[in-house]
């Protein structure tokens, strides 16, 4: 079994350092081979995502990534910035399921700005298409206004797709998580205005028709940004398209008051994956030890599951996370009264002892 | 002054008549004429936005509107929809600036999900460009897909747009905005993968030259929905195109607990202006005399500012509603305990009185 470690930039490698001593305790036979990605492969190669990273992360059964993203590089042509790694990861991968749990921990439930009784035993899978959308749609770039309000002015455009299949694809794989969980799917889209979520919503609703067993609910956007604030525990699994999920996926994770606790996961058709938190590249607090490493070993213990096929040894992460939450050992994002404060290293120490 | 009064469907007409009830208390001299829109106006003309209903609101100076929707009319074909009212209210009539206050009155502060020291006294105004980006952006439709990851396959699209005088425009409308409040505008964009939030970005920061006195930040859209969940009070005014306004619009309305009292206006150049409640037509409680008047008499305190040049009047209502509220008066969907629970025509009385 071989990982792609990806460590990138600002706290990625802390993070992820902490992460790859997690899988090292386990005891498994993980064969694990670093590669630099973001503005730490552009420093080195001149390139976000440079050849060499990419076919280590093409062979690799999983890949595990920091972060990427530095402000020093917000100058550079957008080809070079450091999201474009991930951006193309994606896509030359395939990787279009997006799995983000918003989970609220019980011992965190204070941290969220939410109420607490609106966010106790929170837990929402949020299923984001991720290889699809205004994000990859050709054609886009800058012209002359053809037509329009100013015809002849500078204007910019950019392409929403979505094909029947994309869709199809990613509605089964929300109905599948769906009925491991308490079988109720929320499909997200924007059919009242736009033509591409006409056809999400078409689609998911046939696709719906082979899973009778699950529960699907039709929400807009809008209403779903506004639900997420009001009553999130009334989700459970939410697939939408890329660009709705950006927004939504980052709003509910905000809602638990602990995002530096959350993984994720995006998976192709083989089960190939790509495993990193919730968070991003925090580089105001890179290389000062107080980064919390939580989110990417539980990101860790989702590539044993998913991709990697150790459901066991997942269990065990997550079990010792669990564990030293209960410790009541707390990095500073997290801390509160009556907690031990505790760094990036003795985090990730904490968590291997608990194994 | 003539406005154009569209009440609509669901709870529009119950809460459109308090509005009106307040305005004409006001011995102002205004010339109402009602016609009929969206759902209402499909059953009697057969279309969403009636000939007759269009021309009343473009020569009126200004267009009080109440809520169009009901799931009744989900089965018809898109253009013949409710919804396609506003959106052909918008269009026809340019009404590109949508102004979207978010404020937490301090009587309702409890009625919040989030915690009160969060969102006491919070006040944003989201400023969202509301006749361009994918909304109208041309080409759209359905056909089979010429490339990308299925192509032959049935596919969905739309088309994402600006042009740089629609980005200059909005612009100069959000700093305005910030000069009469604390002067600090944030951009909300996702430069970062869009060619159109590109160039919005370079725009908005051009614009910006013309108005030193103004702090600008650019924030991605991701993050900005994050931010409102964090800390809603670290914003003042917030611009962004029309999809992004959308989702955030409401997110922030959502924060404040109580959308019930949040008004809207959206203007054209030439300062004409259509004026609804943030929240929607409620079918579930239309004609139960329950709803919530308070947005809608609140809009029309915005069109006689706006629209109508009459600042006093507009304080005038704004005081009667604070009145009100100070005297424990509460719908039902504010109400809580140790308040009078009243119905949507004795709070439309009361402001009458307070007046
Ligand atoms: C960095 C950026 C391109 C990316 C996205 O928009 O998808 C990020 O926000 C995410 O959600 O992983
Ligand atoms: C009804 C719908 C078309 C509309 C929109 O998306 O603009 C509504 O959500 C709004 O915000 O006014």
């Amino acid at each position: 079994m071989k990982i792609a470690v990806l460590p990138g930039d600002g706290i990625g490698p802390e993070i992820v350092a902490e992460a790859v001593k997690v899988l090292e305790a386990l005891d498994l036979k993980l064969e694990m081979e670093t590669a630099p990605v973001g503005g730490a492969a552009y420093e080195v190669a001149g390139h976000p995502l440079p050849e060499s990273t990419l076919g280590l992360a093409r062979e690799a059964d999983a890949i595990l990534f920091g972060a990427v993203g530095d402000w020093k590089y917000d100058k550079l042509d957008r080809p070079l910035r450091p999201e474009q790694a991930i951006l193309g990861l994606r896509k030359h991968l395939g990787l279009f399921a997006n799995f983000r749990p918003a989970i609220c921990y019980e011992q965190l439930t204070h941290a969220s700005s939410l109420k607490p009784e609106l966010v106790a035993g929170l837990d929402i899978l949020i299923i984001r298409e991720l290889t699809g959308d205004i994000y990859f749609g050709q054609p886009r770039g800058r012209r002359t206004a053809p037509d329009g309000h100013f015809p002849g002015a500078e204007e910019a455009f950019d392409t929403m797709r979505y094909s029947r299949p994309e869709i199809e694809r990613i509605a089964r794989v929300a109905f599948e998580a769906a009925r491991k969980r308490s079988k109720r799917v929320t499909s997200v889209d924007k059919a009242n205005v736009l033509e591409t979520f006409q056809l999400w919503k078409d689609v998911v609703t046939e696709v719906h028709k082979d899973y009778p067993d699950v529960q699907l609910d039709h929400m807009y956007v809008d209403n779903a940004a506004m639900q997420l604030v009001k009553a999130p525990k009334a989700f459970d699994v939410i697939v939408t398209g890329n660009m709705f999920g950006d927004i939504l996926s980052d709003e509910a994770s905000m809602l638990t008051g602990s995002i530096g606790m959350l993984p994720s996961a995006s998976l192709n058709d083989k089960k190939q994956g790509l495993y990193e938190p919730s968070h991003g590249s925090a580089p105001d607090i890179a290389g000062k030890g107080v980064a919390n490493p939580l989110a990417t070993i539980l990101s860790a213990a989702m590539m044993l599951r998913f991709s990697l096929g150790q459901e066991e040894a997942a269990r065990r992460i997550e079990a010792a996370v669990q564990k030293v939450l209960a410790q009541g050992l707390r990095t500073p994002d997290i801390h509160s009264e009556g907690t031990t404060r505790v760094g990036t290293v003795q985090m990730g120490d904490a968590v291997v002892n608990a194994l």
